[in-house]
């Protein structure tokens, strides 16, 4: 970790003797307090060969001269959500935004503000996580840094992953590639990570059973891409802003009209009853499981089967398809058969839940 | 960038006219207004192909198949400071960590958490300063994310940077390779950069002629390689914790002692001066321009004479050696010919400097 501590073998005393409970200014210094926070905090973790050199930067040898790298910060709020935390959350996020590109993903970076003040019992299940979601991916996290700001100076822990992924010739789904004719694929039920966020947030004092989809999608796409290959033209996940944010911009980068159909698309119960009580649209609110695919009309069946075939997308729909008429602009047809403009919010839906 | 904003030509709207000018909630949704203010304040500055696409994540072509990746997260206070500002500091101090391992800098990706009611003129000169310090070093910041949190929950603008670098053959310093014999080498003066942005806080009310070292540091590498090779152990910059830090880090990396010569060390005058005020220890100060060099003995008057050929290098200085007693720690003779150890600090000398 670039965070200049010390180097040693990681420590073999559990984290819950290091003598301190809460983060202090002390642990940011670059001096005795980081690299104990390192050693005992962060690296039982994370081990791996590149990370353990603690050096300025990781080294990392590639099979591919071509690759896709992505960045993302996560602020989300509360820290833990049924479903997930924010270190879950910062390598899904990060890894999928590499596979929708096509890219295999090989390796994390993450940048960690922690406020003075936090519990470092929160810090370790937020590590936990992040290194259960990288095994489960296949990936590690081969460098970090670590910064500490004042008390109220920022808001428990802001988690940065940046990741490299290997492209490989043949594939490249791009948001400019959508064409008439195309298959609008969801490849499951859609808004279930910004209802969780928003239920678990204490100020709003309602129940909604239901669970955060954060999770890696590489494994799906390497469904969808042996099954139907370069027959897919765009991959996205339809993350801050939601579907309708998505669609928008996949609308207006392929210059193309898109019409989705209301009755096909998979809204959970739950998220649909508390955007009714909330005065949400489920098109706007977040998922962090789940893609959207552009699939040339052709291969659409088999693409949704074999969407189908893998856990994360058995609940796979075609939702719409892609038209040449009113190019850059989204319509939903609404199951009283009427149609509608899916516009861009201008602001805010729902803050900070990624 | 992975905001997901909608996609366009750059704007030829100057940011003056953007209808705000402080960071809203909104601006962090994911909808209109994160497009605005990508379009209308980031992408002006930062304008290159890959960072055009507005993918999810940037697509690069290396030249070598070894990478290598560094990530940090910058959160120095105040944003502005005499010799530069967070954006020139985070482009700065990602680069240089590439640097030191013998990577050439190849691209950059950004990350940026806003807090709600920052001035986007204050924004606008960070983002113009991360582009010249790009500029300078001849890097492109290829894909970015922007967030926003509530007033309160940041500190103005944190900003993390994380950069690949490809590595070429036959030479690799690394903190682990320093031998006894080795020369060692600071290449300028140091403790600028924390005195600097130490000065700058209002509560100290205290005026220092001196401004932040910050600078890109890959032209002395390559000066320094092209004189030496592989003649050289190990690089470093001395930034959080300060060279004291850093010469710890690498004793017991390389399970060797180091003995610095407390009168060859290159301290300007105000940075003693301050120093002395505050009751600080320069060797425990950040500099974010200058390098720590371990040379084989035998190169290290030609190591030195080239490092002098360099602007940034011209006050460069041997100020200690490597020796096999007692490995794993730093000694300083002093001016008056005693000896103490430097130690690492527990915990903080000043926080947030970077």
């Amino acid at each position: 970790m670039s965070n200049r501590s010390s180097i040693g073998s990681g420590s073999s005393c559990p984290p819950r003797c290091a003598g301190h409970d809460r983060i202090q200014l002390g642990h940011g210094s670059g001096g005795r307090l980081s690299g104990e926070l390192i050693r005992e905090w962060f690296l039982p973790h994370f081990t791996n060969e590149a990370l353990a050199v603690l050096g300025d930067a990781a080294v990392i040898s590639l099979r591919s001269d071509r690759i896709a790298i992505s960045t993302d910060t996560f602020v989300v709020r509360p820290l833990e959500f049924p479903g997930g935390n924010i270190g879950s959350l910062a390598v899904h996020g990060t890894l999928n935004d590499l596979a929708m590109m096509g890219a295999v993903p090989h390796a994390l970076a993450a940048g960690f503000v922690l406020e003075e003040g936090m519990h470092l019992e929160l810090l370790d299940r937020i590590l936990h996580a992040m290194a259960a979601a990288c095994r489960v991916a296949g990936v590690s996290i081969v460098t970090g840094d670590t910064k500490v700001v004042e008390r109220g100076k920022a808001d428990g822990v802001f988690v940065n992953t940046t990741g490299v992924g290997e492209l490989t010739p043949g594939f490249a789904p791009a948001p400019h590639r959508a064409r008439p004719g195309d298959a609008v694929i969801v490849s499951g039920p859609i808004g279930r990570h910004g209802i969780a966020v928003l239920a678990a947030r204490d100020e709003l004092r309602f129940e909604v059973a239901i669970e955060s989809d954060s999770a890696y999608l590489g494994p799906l796409v390497m469904r969808l891409r042996s099954a139907v290959g370069d027959a897919i033209h765009v991959l996205r996940d339809p993350t801050r802003g939601g579907v309708a944010s998505t669609m928008n911009e996949i609308a207006v980068s392929s210059n193309v009209g898109i019409k989705l159909q209301e009755i096909y698309l998979p809204i959970p119960q739950p998220v649909g009853a508390a955007c009714e009580m909330l005065g949400l649209d489920p098109l706007y609110i977040a998922s962090e499981g789940i893609l959207v695919a552009f699939v040339e009309g052709a291969a659409a069946s088999q693409a949704l089967i074999s969407l189908r075939s893998e856990p994360l997308g058995e609940h796979a729909a075609i939702v719409g398809h892609v038209v040449s008429d009113h190019a850059g602009l989204v319509t939903l047809e609404t199951q009283l058969g009427t149609e509608r403009i899916v516009d861009l919010l201008p602001g805010d839906q729902l803050p900070r839940i990624c």
